[in-house]
């Protein structure tokens, strides 16, 4: 389950050419060494085969040249970068007809499925099939981007950085260049226009995006055969989930006239097949200085996963009171066991010494030069001022970008009801500033996203409110000490319980229109509303964006060490190559195969026959059962029909929903997962046992017909020229 | 779920007589207000009623005369008192007839039930009955204790330590003197001979015990009805749980002929009745200082919920990946979730500021004179030099003091081989001092307990001792960096995984028979066995034994404040009141009856009825899910049949197991837990809504005769006179 969620803190930042780095290990704890002997030896002799998330405006040819004799023409290109969606929510997918249905992941769909549902339609429990176009289900606050174009714009935001600036002047000289470079862009073309920083502030590309934000759910199956195998099966192979749910993207009212989508294909890749995703990989932290590494490994991981743990925890302990919160708690539970699973893998590798030795290496390589070492050694530096501001920046602030901010909650403030707090009296104050210099969250080019989300019609519910809140404020509580200033102003005499409990049902929040009328009054009408979670977000406006202030100008010190050592990468190694991720769609390419481990071969796809097999072996016991559809089903089903299947495509969180085309440009599948070897990943690439989980075209047209009475869906998808 | 698992690191310490404090009220996160509210308003007019865990040697009569007008025999205490039986692993018990039986609570017996099974037979989910005494299955190594009589040695062992002795000379004299005690009284009996530490220093009293250690199991029902609601109802009420396990004792190899034992009512208590509890309450902090609960508050909590969940999460992701592994798992998470739960309930009332202004009252009012101000002093600066060493402490040392060092893994060892190895190790160091200069835990008065400990067969899987031992060589990467030289050196170059692997998989120790070899070996045998685990406990066992030496002498030193504070109280408020609670045998006594909750009446019991009535309610999914055997039965029930019961006892963890019964001295029922507002008891007394939670005797004797088939186990029972 490899849904996007951006849960670090820092921000994109610094810059360099692709080096073939021996990066970290990520592994799992609880694997066997077995796993971390097989992962190490792969390494040194590893084909660096199909590597790589590469830039639409910048392919790997002469890779698909050289080892598979494939040239696609700039308009094969071209059709694939149109039909390829980005979810907001976090995470990819594409267009699947003229008619504008949209196929993603079912993970990446929740947060969507979860705000549309109620304790009467659980969407998430049941799925959902709209029968005719009338029955599709409006969502709350679904924004789906597809990239239109890129345009290179390095020599506009560097030049605006002058040698003899300070940190903060350069700061905001950039953000001034870039707001105006997006300003203009939006006001010329009315495209949603992003600048995106590649190569950790080596090159600056605008990023025009056709923005959906009228989105009907079509189908979702139920979650129990889209997440089939929980928690203790993911980034687990085999598979066998079904992990999709389909939308459709409308416009003024009508589906979207769609010209480029993907041709449907009913029977799935074969094994051995050459595969191209299509997607948005999250991050990666491929050209980190080991400074940001060890920091990473001792810090900020470890930081991470305790909040995961205690959150996880509580999560699970609520939701096993009634059905009605587990419902409740759904998503967010998903999402933080997601992100557990993964940050225990990566910190996994982090500590292993072998692991380490090599991102030492990888940067000694590089520090022949004293002009290197000394960028080095900056970054470093700013990272121990950093360290000082982290602690009330991560429970206080949190700024993590566009379009990911929505993700960002304070730690110490985890509830929905804040956030609309902060973001209403920030508007209210930053809008009087020049568009440049806002948080780029309250730019003009960010408005529209804002807006979508802010006024979101999505339920909000008290009790989880308030036992999210009380939490967050408890951990609060133990982070900085009882005695803390901040803390006694924050808790205003009373205990957790009673002040989450007191914010939550005071707070007039909940209502749109009164979200609504706020933000049009600006600070005036904010400040008059005397709403006890605004007045809250105000007490600690200042020490929140202070925290900011020191974050963002030491950010600012590594982004142009960073960008001088990519100078000497690029000088080194040449420019043919792709950057770190950054949520920004990319092409990654791979085969269908299966793999070794621990001697035993995993086939490259499953299929029908296996799901029932994993049923029956775990005595239909969830997370293992068979959910009630399938069972009547079965006998109508084809065993052997493909289920899922794994490629050795270079993929990440961010991918999930990332459609698989053949060479043909036809959809044979969708990623949704990468297995356990994968989360290696994030620091290195490696094809031995690294594989991305995909659920085959083929299962998704038979259950389609025979599992769901979808027939109708099937006949538009497979319509589609 | 009352088991007493002593989790905190702070050995016993300090003392004085009771106040009436108004303490901490522990409450629960995810509660309402309203609870808060309610508590705190109860604390002001609540009337002490039955507050109070009496030492059997001083019985509150008075209080017994005045409000109930009862006056009990010497008689009727001895009876209860010897009738009375302390599970070593962490809970209480009663016999039940005059051949050994004794009763306790299936989650008190769950850690031996554990031990017992093997995947074939797994005594946790399916249960157990022994047909006839020859089926009976022997416990790997269970303890029992009877407390045959007390003996008040404060005068000897006060004396032995003179004014003008340094904390580390005072700390041996009293050592040598209490290890004095117990050796002679040891030699002259033949009894386990324990000194126990009341009122936290304040008086010493010595503690005969006939051991048992023999024990068989005869009856336990399946986890799912002795669980029954699990992790969600746990601290709640109503309840419906047969949380109880019946064992037979054993001498020379036949059924123990035992005196003492309770009579069998098989109707249980009238609502309103008076009942009486005697059990072996494990600690509460109701004296403590406010600088110490300030570190709980701050630190000590905090770190043991930080600790818990992460376990907690890892347990659940691996025992959710095969019926195998949960099996495995069972007893420890059980263990975890319980503790987390306990814990969490106690920081929330602890960062309450209406509770904690209390606590800082009660302090006042002892501080009067300069003298006790000065003694509170020397606490603040003894906590602040333990605070130094503290990380070191609990990471590679920990001790919690027999009889529970059975539960003491240091964190960053959490393994049950590491355990042994630590054992074997300081066996053959410590056998080469006397007596009274070693480790409490192999001075002679223990001997028999560390050999039934070491020498147990319970199995070990490689499996998951290396998941264990894992995560928590990760966490301590993560708590002192992976840079650190202690690190470095405990991982000898490799990863957590790779270490814990190559150390479980290549220690000897597993074989019983290896044990006691190099136990009777001693150091000479344990150095040339060259066991990997071994040799890792020696590494670590210097660090550990300093951080340990400077721990004991700052607690010394605390020791002789609170003793001197414990003076000042009694002299104020006399000598007619309990000690804090100490995991020794206790008197406590209540009413069973109902409460109010937020304006809802709570019955003070449940019945069968209620039982079949919660699964329908939870569409019958776990962990509401009734067992087939129940759901089978349902027929021949009564469904009047009292179930559960609350009384309002003053009650702690370590109760768990304690008989409740009523005048006649007649077993009427068992505690199992207490509600969640009883969580306050910890730090102080209330009555308004804090209840002791039992399984009633009536559900006991219908359960065995009408869903298990067990009619003989009743028919012995109830011919008990």
């Amino acid at each position: 389950m490899r849904k996007f969620d951006r849960v670090r803190s820092r921000s994109l930042a610094a810059t360099s050419r692709l080096c073939r780095l021996l990066g970290d290990v990520p592994g799992r704890r609880v694997l066997s060494a077995v796993f971390f002997a097989t992962l190490l030896a792969g390494l040194s002799d590893r084909a660096f085969g199909d590597e790589g998330m590469w830039l639409f405006n910048n392919p790997p040819l002469k890779q698909f040249k050289e080892k598979y004799n494939f040239e696609p023409t700039p308009q094969w290109l071209e059709h694939l970068q149109k039909a390829s969606v980005r979810f907001n929510s976090g995470g990819s997918g594409s267009f699947v007809s003229p008619n504008g249905l949209t196929i993603t992941n079912h993970h990446v769909g929740l947060d969507t499925l979860q705000k549309m549902s109620s304790e009467k339609n659980n969407y998430v429990r049941d799925g959902f099939y709209a029968k005719s176009q009338k029955d599709e289900v409006k969502a709350t606050d679904l924004e789906l981007n597809v990239l239109m174009s890129i345009e290179d714009v390095t020599d506009r935001v560097q030049g605006a950085v002058k040698p003899e600036m300070s940190p903060d002047d350069a700061n905001k000289a950039r953000g001034n260049a870039i707001a105006q470079i997006e300003k203009e862009s939006r006001e010329k073309t009315g495209l949603r226009s992003d600048v995106v920083t590649l190569y950790q502030g080596g090159q600056y590309h605008l990023y025009r995006y056709k923005r959906y934000d009228d989105v009907r759910l079509v189908f979702a199956p139920e979650e129990q055969i889209a997440f089939y195998g929980g928690d203790p099966d993911n980034f687990e192979y085999p598979r066998y989930d079904l992990d999709i749910a389909i939308f459709r993207a409308y416009e003024n009212g009508q589906p979207a006239k769609i010209e480029h989508y993907l041709k449907w294909n009913t029977k799935g890749p074969a094994d051995g097949e050459l595969t191209f995703v299509s997607g948005n990989p999250g991050r990666t932290d491929r050209q980190l200085a080991v400074s940001e590494l060890a920091d990473l490994r001792d810090d900020e991981v470890p930081y991470l996963l305790n909040m995961f743990y205690r959150r996880e925890t509580y999560l699970h302990a609520w939701a096993a009171r009634s059905f009605e919160n587990k419902r409740r708690a759904e998503q967010q539970t998903r999402s933080v066991e997601n992100n557990r699973k993964r940050y225990d893998g990566y910190l996994a590798g982090l500590v292993d010494p072998d692991v380490w030795r090599s991102i030492e290496d990888r940067q000694k390589k590089l520090t022949d030069t004293g002009e290197t070492s000394a960028q080095f050694d900056k970054i470093k530096q700013a990272q121990e001022a950093i360290a000082k501001v982290l602690p009330v920046y991560n429970y206080f602030e949190i700024f993590r970008g566009p379009p990911e901010a929505r993700y960002a909650a304070p730690r110490a403030f985890y509830s929905t009801l804040f956030q609309y707090a902060r973001r209403v009296l920030r508007h209210g104050d930053e809008m009087t500033k020049p568009n440049g210099e806002r948080f780029p969250e309250f730019r003009d080019s960010y408005k529209e996203s804002l807006e979508l989300e802010l006024f979101s019609s999505q339920p909000i519910y008290d009790d989880f409110e308030i036992v999210k809140l009380t939490d967050s404020l408890t951990d609060m509580v133990t982070r900085f000490g009882a005695d803390d200033s901040r803390v006694k102003q924050v808790l205003a005499g009373k205990s957790p319980v009673d002040r989450a409990t007191e914010l939550v049902k005071g707070t007039k929040l909940k209502d749109v229109a009164v979200r609504r009328q706020l933000y049009a009054g600006g600070a005036s009408a904010v400040s008059a509303a005397n709403d006890p979670m605004i007045e809250l977000a105000r007490m600690i406006d200042s020490p929140a964006r202070d925290a900011r202030k020191v974050y963002e100008a030491q950010d600012e010190i590594k982004q142009q060490a960073y960008a001088q050592i990519a100078k000497a990468r690029f000088a080194a190694q040449g420019t043919n190559t792709y950057p770190d991720a950054t949520f920004t769609l990319r092409l990654s390419y791979g085969t269908v195969r299966g793999y070794d481990e621990g001697g035993k071969k995993i086939p490259a796809l499953t299929n029908t026959a296996g799901l029932y097999q994993r049923g029956a072996e775990h005595k239909n016991e969830p997370p293992f059962d068979i959910p009630k559809r399938w069972l009547d089903g079965k006998a109508k089903l084809n065993p052997n029909t493909p289920f899922n299947f794994v490629n050795d495509a270079d993929i990440i969180g961010g991918n999930s929903g990332s459609p698989v085309v053949n060479k043909n440009n036809e959809f044979v599948g969708i990623i949704f997962d990468g297995n356990i070897q994968s989360l290696v990943l994030d620091c290195i690439f490696t094809d031995k046992q690294a594989r991305a989980v995909s659920v085959d075209s083929a299962a998704i047209s038979e259950a389609l017909e025979k599992v769901y009475d979808a027939k109708p869906l099937l006949d538009e998808l497979m319509s589609a020229k």
